[in-house]
């Protein structure tokens, strides 16, 4: 029997608690496979730092690389609290992780759900989208790297520095491709490549390349300023997308708000070597204002799992997963979904998966 | 009387003939002012650049310093013809016009328009758009600064750098509050300060400075994957944006996006301390495919035409001028357009000012 040794990061408000309703589901899917699932819980994020003063130690991130993946709930202070410095628990956990654990493909899928209702006019049950964009994820201008010059006075100048390498552009244009093998068979890069023409040329040079070994992938290029158009007025066109790490933060906002299922966006974010493991996250965040009132929907966290099994090789207990939520929302567009806790639609979800 | 030297630069495809609409309504809308345009006319472009190799020449910079002002109609090849090197006509022309005089503000209005239909739900007659993003124009991941080693090698690295500074960042925050003063008193910064914290931090600071003269404008901050979000989900909300080169760049894509009027989307790129002439013009391209059939829409040449009136202190005859286009809209949004030519509808334009 195969057993995986999954690292739980619940983290805070919300997240915890769609965390646990994915586990269950996990466990649901699981049982017909000869598999098993462990988990381990780490407590981090922002009310961890309130008590310990640490974001993400050695120790941690240590810990973490002996596990198969990590589930991921949400981080993240209320905003109201000013005892959390702004963004450090975003940098130095979420984007700490995803550069520490070496995680190049920041995967986001976008698609239409029953009973969800996207705000364009175009995009209905007979025009439903599904695409899924494939983020780099270490290095652009996520680099951190840049500084600050004579803060303060007139004279002050301010650099951020994009760093693109080829070894880091490749890996992530090849999955990319594969993905899109495995889809309709379209790749879209999205850049600049008319004024960030340095990291333009290379994005473009390298996905000409690599396209030569998918010679039944068609592709085509976009600035990212008309990708956001082509995301209104016609987001049926894209299968997969590629795109440097800045230009992907925006575009996977706009894709579920598209959509209209912001609530329901999981991500998963890939080691492609191997070399530490993966992680799986609902795109939403810990929402404070709801948290500890059993009412977060668990959707996004369930669908974040479906991407972990996917990833781990149970691509048929994944499958199962992404039928009982569909079938579910199906259901629950019919009924509606007043008054059901977290929990009760987790176990919506079993019940499902279970009969 | 009040005689001003207008640059006009009409450029490729539907470019020269939208423009030609556009001083048609100009002349209209001067009619009673005590004030008189006269237009010298500069062949630029990728037509200009096919014949003589030359995108914007040190003369020609020198020339156009001499006017009041510049209409600027629409520029850039036929994407299919291969004659033309991606992008340089865009970056030595465009961009070049726009770092030689110093067009700092890169102003975008977006409306709802009558007649014309948003993709989004949410947007009606009702619930209209009415917003303006101040975009850097000058400074930020647009320098060109970055470079290239080892190129074509596994080894590859490309950098961008974003250049933003204590003059450039202020000059634009100061325009975009006294914008919102005139409007709706609310200012939004949109940049990604939790990630691009150099950078962030420049602008995040002297947002919060210069806000101090302007005790009357309310004004948040927004990530800008966030401010994607809002666009599609309440882009009412939206009065004044200000924002980096980039990051306006894309918004300002969305924007007329949400709004259903791409066509109509009319720009100014400002030189605010009056050191160069503005430049006025409609944020369409040359539309190659429809060129030379006279069915071009000059509306947003005609609405660009419009921001240059009032840049120029003829802040009636502008209103005059958006006046009658509404109007005019008003009508075909119940007679239609169709077998409209592009003179055709100009001179609807004039027949309404002339009333
Ligand atoms: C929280 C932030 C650092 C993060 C990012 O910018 O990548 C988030 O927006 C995301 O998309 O996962
Ligand atoms: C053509 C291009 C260089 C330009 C830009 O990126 O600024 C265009 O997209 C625009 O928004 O005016």
């Amino acid at each position: 029997e195969n057993t995986f040794e999954i690292a739980v990061i619940g983290g805070d408000g919300i997240g915890p608690e769609v965390v646990a309703e994915a586990r269950k589901v996990l466990d649901a899917a699981l049982a017909p496979e000869s598999a098993e699932f462990t988990y381990i819980e780490y407590s981090l994020g922002a009310e961890h730092w309130l008590t310990t003063g640490e974001t993400l130690t050695e120790e941690t991130l240590q810990a973490l690389r002996g596990h198969d993946a990590i589930l991921f709930g949400a981080v993240g202070a209320d905003p109201l609290d000013t005892r959390v410095p702004s963004g450090i628990i975003e940098r130095e956990l979420l984007l700490g992780l995803r550069f520490n654990l070496d995680h190049c493909v920041n995967l986001r899928p976008t698609r239409s759900y029953p009973g969800v209702v996207s705000p364009l006019r175009g995009v209905d049950e007979e025009h439903p989208i599904d695409f899924v964009v494939v983020r780099e994820g270490t290095e652009g201008p996520y680099a951190g790297n840049g500084g600050l010059l004579r803060r303060g006075t007139d004279a002050e100048i301010a650099t951020e520095v994009s760093v693109n390498t080829a070894y880091g552009v490749r890996r992530v244009v090849e999955d990319a491709f594969t993905r899109a093998q495995a889809r309709d068979k379209h790749l879209t890069l999205v850049h600049k490549n008319n004024v960030l023409t340095y990291s333009g040329d290379l994005w473009t040079r390298t996905t000409t390349a690599v396209a030569k070994s998918f010679p039944d992938v068609r592709w085509d290029y976009m600035h990212v300023d008309a990708a956001t158009i082509h995301m209104v007025n016609n987001p049926q066109r894209f299968d997969v997308i590629v795109t440097d790490n800045l230009f992907g933060d925006i575009l996977t906002d706009l894709a579920p708000a598209i959509s209209g299922g912001i609530g329901l966006a999981a991500s998963a974010s890939i080691n492609t070597a191997g070399t530490a493991p993966s992680m799986f996250e609902p795109v939403h965040g810990s929402a404070p204002d709801i948290a500890g009132k059993a009412i977060a929907d668990p959707t996004a966290a369930v669908l974040s799992a479906a991407l972990m099994l996917d990833h781990l090789g149970l691509g048929e207990a994944a499958a199962r997963v992404e039928a009982a939520v569909l079938a579910q929302l199906s259901q629950w567009a019919q009924d509606g979904t007043s008054g059901l806790s977290t929990s009760q639609r987790g176990d919506a979800f079993v019940a499902r998966l279970s009969s």
